[in-house]
């Protein structure tokens, strides 16, 4: 579990693999059913977790009860409330996984120590959250920039492997569209 | 213009007084007229910007000619191109000025000297982009959880200086509204 991780720390920081056992010392590894829960919403302390395998989506539930998926995560991807992490306030997502899972979890105590030890690895994270941030703003540009049925046509372009993966309620969910409206977009390609 | 942005840094990193000097050697202080032009779609070598004083958006030009806007910054906020930044390929958001404005711009060539001489930078920059990524994630979920009446008027009870200082037909396209709703709205509550 350990090794897809380190590759991922490399990319993008020199870290040794020594020190890589250092690091590791402050996650736990953590595994999950498909729709196992990894972290309800309200939940007090989020963690943040970095995904080894599977595919992961953080949601919340709107007043009406219907859970809306605002991220999806899957290899190599973190997934965390970024907001309320610091803050050890409520989050206000819960985290489920869409696939079996195996990931690495790390609360904020671990994640300061973790800093304070390996400040090599604020370069690692500083990265992580630059592309992060720099997608979130390209999905907005798609999501303001095509209708509704250009979107999920675009997406499926850009991401099959995802579009395979992840079942249709949720990516309806995830691209803004009701599954009765993208089951009808899917229908009238068939027809 | 330097004071802004050291007080900003040091909220997050241990930067000297002295280094400070070094670290400001690699911007560029840049000032802006009211809908003066920072960045235009589509420009190589995009840059990234602190804003010490004013308020701009970045937007995009859909198929029908009509500009976007997908982030606004104010004070002591950074925008930029994330993405498109370290890959030195053309930027597909235009950057330019709301209000008169000051800011501080890097290009990646300096960013990444600045990151070699001062590393205590990454520390301030992993910040800035795990509460930037936080943000951007939240209003996925505020754009969500919401009427199209209600985000209006649920943003401006949070963000009252925001609503006051960015002229409607701007506000009307963050919140993926179109201006004659905007007015709509409004009109409504005026009656």
């Amino acid at each position: 579990m350990a090794n897809e991780f380190y590759n991922h720390i490399t990319k993008f920081s020199d870290l040794s693999a020594l020190d890589f056992r250092g690091v590791m010392a402050y996650f736990e590894p953590i595994s999950l059913e498909k729709k196992g829960m990894l972290q309800i919403e309200g939940s007090v302390s989020p963690q943040k977790y970095f995904v080894v395998s599977g595919c992961l989506h953080m949601f919340f539930t709107d007043d009406q009860g219907v859970e809306k998926t605002v991220f999806f995560a899957m290899e190599n991807w973190w997934i965390g409330d970024h907001l309320n992490f610091y803050k050890d306030s409520p989050s206000g997502f819960g985290i489920q996984a869409v696939e079996t899972s195996e990931v690495l979890g790390i609360s904020v105590a671990n994640m300061n120590a973790l800093l304070k030890e390996f400040p090599i690895m604020e370069r690692y994270f500083r990265r992580v959250y630059e592309v992060g941030y720099g997608a979130a703003l390209m999905r907005m540009k798609y999501i303001y920039d095509h209708s509704k049925e250009e979107i999920f046509i675009q997406f499926r372009k850009q991401f099959p492997e995802f579009v395979q993966r992840v079942p249709q309620y949720l990516l309806a969910s995830f691209l803004g569209l009701t599954p009765e409206y993208l089951s009808k977009i899917r229908g009238k390609e068939l027809s």
